[in-house]
């Protein structure tokens, strides 16, 4: 199995990726960071006779590049308790991706895959992130991802997340199980 | 008082669209279609020495067009099991307008705002689109507004929010209630 | 189709029952008040050898009484932010019917049946009342019970629900539909 | 600081005890197991004129017990997605303390008070064990006790929780924090 990390922050080394690199030091990553790229907004078609239009922007090298690895880790800085607007839109054109006849097998691909979600928050994240927690359940369950651990941290200054015990445990728990699987 | 309404959905007449004339019909509403809006993403400079930089787009104009009013409708479809990106990516900015020299009050004006939140969805909304309910009221803690209430509702195909009983009663009480107010 | 109620507050003429009548009234209901009936905890025997011994209670006579209908109404006062403990006491016991010889059946029973919950709170529970939703949720899912709907009420003094138009609409709406069902 | 714990379990070394143990052993701590004692389910008096009755059972007796101590810890096995109806039971009746003249200060002395829950699930208590979470924030909250942390643990049968991972490296960070108060 390989791994593609998804990063949705928008802060060279902020926290979410310094507890993600903990995970994934020194294994073998496909890393997207999503700043770099254009993406633009799903502009909903679904029930559309046209169905949707041909986009062209960055968003489906993305998807290609991801579909290439069983392992998928989400990682996320908690914005407003919530995944960043920056993961939110490339999670929304999952919804035109189902319908695209280039990927006519986006759905049973996902289906193979692990995720894992990554996320620190300076708010009582432990409490206050658990919602989107949920929501990241019910986006697995709905692509059919198998949603096998998450990782929540607390921190808001750069690197104060490598004091917080519970994440830095956590997130060796996670690599250790990441490398069973490699 | 008087009613801005946030409309988060991309698409023309879509069912959340719908149902929030069925609540604001005949009032006096500002409204504001993000989608038509240019607004860049935050990068979030919250700790660098530097500050924020000034963005140059639509997103002051819009924080301006709302301060005028006593009363905020978040209208968003539900995509994913959250707030569209396009609204989460406006909201997202609040965290630079909480440090903007030229936005001294920011908080304190919101604090004195009533919010609502209008959200339909097409997969069981009303038990999916619950850790979002949970998120908005994370989010008007935090910047003080007092949520009064929401409506969600049940629907796919254009239109088909008429046909969802509990969100059209649900959304004549809420009318009523913001009478009361004006 | 008929129709049962199972009562889990503790309060003659409470909110939350009076909730419930409105949806009711005029209906033939099978009414189930748990606080009458003497019900033991679960003593937790499942991976026991020895299995669960035999329970001598009043809880069978009540699951025979509600297995006989096919819309089960769970109504209850939400008591610290959750359903009352008689409530739950009373599905705790489910553990046990699930592997009791006498009920060999109990599940597919169960999967033909919608649930509706009515449950009132005092504490802003249209967000601090969605935890339980969510559970109640969890519960229907695990024993195949189709979760048809949920009604909210917010209230404290007795008869204050009926001044909670949101609570007093999606009760008629929920009468309506369940005269649609009988 | 000393430290009480309230065990909710009713199988005898379960693995919400087991992983509790964990977490307290060699520690000098209070332990109060619910089930063997005689609470009676809490008649709702909080509105009525003659008030709450007095109740001859052994609750009062756990209240003074766990009101010497600053660190409570909740242990809790999860039945049906949240805590089993004896600790529910136990918590429920703390409306009626909260108006007892014989604890004239309970509020303020509860506010003055850390807790953390232990609670174990054998139906993927990482997600579907948060709304129990979320609704023991909200009990917190009311009383005003501190909420420093929770452990979820993933088992069934007795013993399985030392097999999981994070459970186990959460319980020993808990351990470190607890022994820092000491």
């Amino acid at each position: 199995m390989t791994i593609a990390v998804i990063h949705g922050g928008g802060r060279p080394n902020g926290n979410t990726e310094t507890l993600t690199k903990l995970v994934t030091q020194n294994l073998s990553v496909e890393e997207v960071y999503l700043k770099k790229y254009f993406i633009k907004p799903i502009i909903d078609k679904r029930h559309a006779e046209e169905g949707f239009p041909e986009i062209n922007d960055d968003y489906n090298s993305i998807i290609d590049r991801i579909l290439k690895h069983e392992i998928i880790i989400f990682s996320t800085p908690i914005y407003w308790y919530s995944m960043t607007a920056t993961m939110k839109k490339f999670i929304d054109r999952w919804s035109q991706t189902l319908r695209d006849k280039n990927y006519p097998h986006f759905k049973e691909q996902m289906k193979q895959k692990k995720a894992f979600v990554i996320a620190v928050g300076g708010d009582n994240p432990y409490i206050k992130g658990l919602p989107m927690i949920q929501q990241f359940q019910h986006i697995f369950d709905f692509i059919g991802i198998q949603f096998e651990g998450y990782i929540i941290g607390d921190a808001n200054r750069t690197d104060e997340v490598t004091k917080d015990p519970r994440a830095v445990s956590t997130a060796k728990n996670l690599r250790d199980t990441l490398q069973t699987y490699l």
